[in-house]
């Protein structure tokens, strides 16, 4: 094959979840049917790149030309803002289609390992969002792990006494969850919460 | 997320091997990484979609000019050709080292099913290939399936009495099978071309 193809075949290989034998499919099954697949995958490549940006309101990514589609969707409640590391979280919480507000994207949590300090966070802008839009509830959601914790409790020692609702998602047993499958400290934060 | 970004994850979950899972974090993963990696896969995409051809010589789905790099390559020797089904199967010829030749590949087998008849076979032009190159053996390599050997039958009667050695692929037991998990069928091979 030609250099051009081996390029390809190796990038497509470094992309996650995939290796050199399904890259090696996707390449010949793109070259086998160019113009059916291989040339709409890449005028649609071609859009998303050109207009991909993080929104100035929400640091979301998305295909943008002022603010990204949740900042402009005027059916959407802007008094309630959801927090969340990232833009995977955002879609995985947009999939469940239970939350119609606005989001403030994180993009990575605190983190002393990987140097990430709270102006990281941008908290002074979404501070500055909850004036502008009298917005009544922050929601942290955040991961259940130790940074996600130590986010989720800077963010609300930043946004203490500044007369907003805070709160975080509930922990307890995911649905479908057997008792004798579950860790400790699951079954435990289940107890603590009990109601 | 944008319309834009839809249409990619939709056209990224229909390959193959892929689903909308995957096809979302490889988009995630590229919406994260602009400039180090979404730029360069889709410069290589449109390198290579821009400069795919299938070759006019052995029909190689390949990045060309004139032929195919198989074709081109001056140190392969001209006077063997190994009649293969797709451009998957060169590529796994390739990735053994073991042939030195040039292809014919046949980009389908004989199918009633699919309406696929002798004449998609380019059986006339492997021949003047011979003709021009003096070639002196032509290995088929077709899967052993019922279309594959018909289809080696179909080559083999074509070719007869033009003065080419033709040899087929053996048959066996694959490296490392265990007797008691092969298939009645390897087995009753191996045994008809034990030497």
């Amino acid at each position: 094959m030609g250099p051009d193809i081996k390029v390809l075949l190796q990038k497509i290989s470094r992309l996650p979840g995939l290796g050199p034998r399904s890259a090696r499919r996707i390449v010949l099954h793109l070259l086998k049917h160019r113009d059916e697949l291989f040339e709409p995958l890449l005028l649609s490549f071609t859009n998303v790149f050109n207009s991909i940006k993080v929104c100035p309101c929400c640091r979301n990514l998305d295909t943008l030309v002022d603010c990204c589609s949740i900042c402009t969707d005027k059916s959407r409640s802007r008094d309630i803002i959801c927090v969340i590391e990232n833009v995977a979280d955002l879609w995985a919480i947009e999939r469940t289609s239970c939350f119609r507000g606005q989001y403030h994207v994180l993009n990575g949590l605190l983190s002393s390992i990987e140097g990430r300090g709270p102006e990281s966070l941008f908290l002074d802008q979404l501070l500055e969002r909850c004036r502008k839009n009298e917005v009544k509830e922050i929601i942290i959601a955040l991961s259940a792990t130790v940074e996600g914790q130590m986010t989720d409790h800077y963010i609300r020692n930043f946004l203490v006494d500044k007369r907003i609702k805070i709160s975080s998602l509930a922990h307890g047993i995911p649905m479908g969850g057997e008792l004798d499958y579950l860790d400790e400290g699951t079954l435990f934060t289940a107890f603590s919460a009990r109601s």
